[in-house]
């Protein structure tokens, strides 16, 4: 499918590919960035951006090195129902984080995102728009709930991962992922479900 | 008091102990450095490092660009007794990091614990035995629990920090300091005061 006046494939282009989704994503977000213009800042035809990386997701993810595609994580997490729908979301994100392979790159995401504003930025709009909205969108959530409700989950799973893998703090460093499963799942159902007493539209009284 | 052999004050020196205090730390930790051996690295007499820095724990919070004193935090946090003891908490962590000097100088601080190891080691070193020790002393925790406690409200507090100064993710971004009191005390106090369903030592039964 190579066009006119784009390159094909050769040793190297995979690099550039790369590089120009990079600045793309990193100057118009992950939503507004399309296959073709960073084929077109490559010099590549986009048939070559698929062969090689997929979707536009699939892209973004390998732009971030993302360990897994946590979109493909939703539906494991959101399996069975929401009853136990906490201990399987700190399950499945411990498994990332606590594999051989997916836990050091998760931890060089986090370390990325802490080093780069656009990293953050590319990140947080990619779980927000890609991952949070469509699990939300099956769990009872209010809408007008969903974005603080979501924002305080991931405030206590990235604190974990901060804690327990960047830090390494003894005893969460070395503790069965069961065991966190069991302390953090009440603070993830109270998130979702609970009462939000700190909402801006409630005077938070006896503070 | 500048002694045989020993440099006194001079443009430079400043900086020249501050790089000796950093190798020093980063090399024995916290606990196993010594003013004498940071001045002996530097090439200066003792009591100019103690001159420019005052106390071995002002020299480490200006080699690591600590924003406050945490430890002189702890008297506020614990004013009052335990009852309110996680809003208190809440409120004093967020006040530094809202606040539009030691804020920014909070964010660098979190940013540098997660590009070097040594900084997250020596940070992890200095919270545990020189803040935290301090403050569960004089709260009511099992000392056989206090780890895993203070490990876990540690989670929830540097993840709000990750979640609302670094990624800045809204509503929690902008939020009102209150409304994070609001939602994350419950949490705070579950870890410090609630059952540890998740103990290793305790069978996670449901789970």
């Amino acid at each position: 499918m190579a066009r006119t006046g784009r390159r094909p494939g050769r040793p190297g282009t995979r690099q550039e590919v790369l590089d120009a989704a990079r600045s793309i994503f990193a100057a118009r977000g992950y939503d507004r960035a399309s296959i073709r213009d960073i084929a077109a800042a490559a010099g590549v035809d986009p048939a070559l951006v698929h062969h090689y990386f997929g979707t536009k997701q699939q892209l973004f993810l390998s732009v971030m090195g993302a360990p897994v595609n946590p979109v493909e994580l939703v539906p494991t997490v959101l399996a069975g129902g929401v009853a136990e729908l906490p201990e399987r979301l700190v399950r499945t994100f411990l498994s990332v984080w606590d594999h051989p392979v997916s836990g050091p790159a998760a931890v060089a995401l986090l370390r990325s995102a802490h080093q780069n504003e656009w990293t953050a930025r590319l990140l947080k709009e990619f779980l927000t728009t890609q991952v949070l909205r469509r699990a939300l969108a099956q769990v009872e959530l209010a809408p007008s709930e969903a974005p603080l409700r979501s924002a305080l989950v991931m405030s206590q799973m990235l604190g974990m991962a901060v804690v327990r893998y960047v830090l390494a703090l003894e005893p969460l460093a070395t503790a069965p992922p069961e065991a966190i499963v069991a302390h953090l799942a009440p603070t993830i159902r109270r998130y979702l479900t609970g009462p939000l007493t700190g909402a801006p539209s409630q005077a938070p009284g006896a503070l």
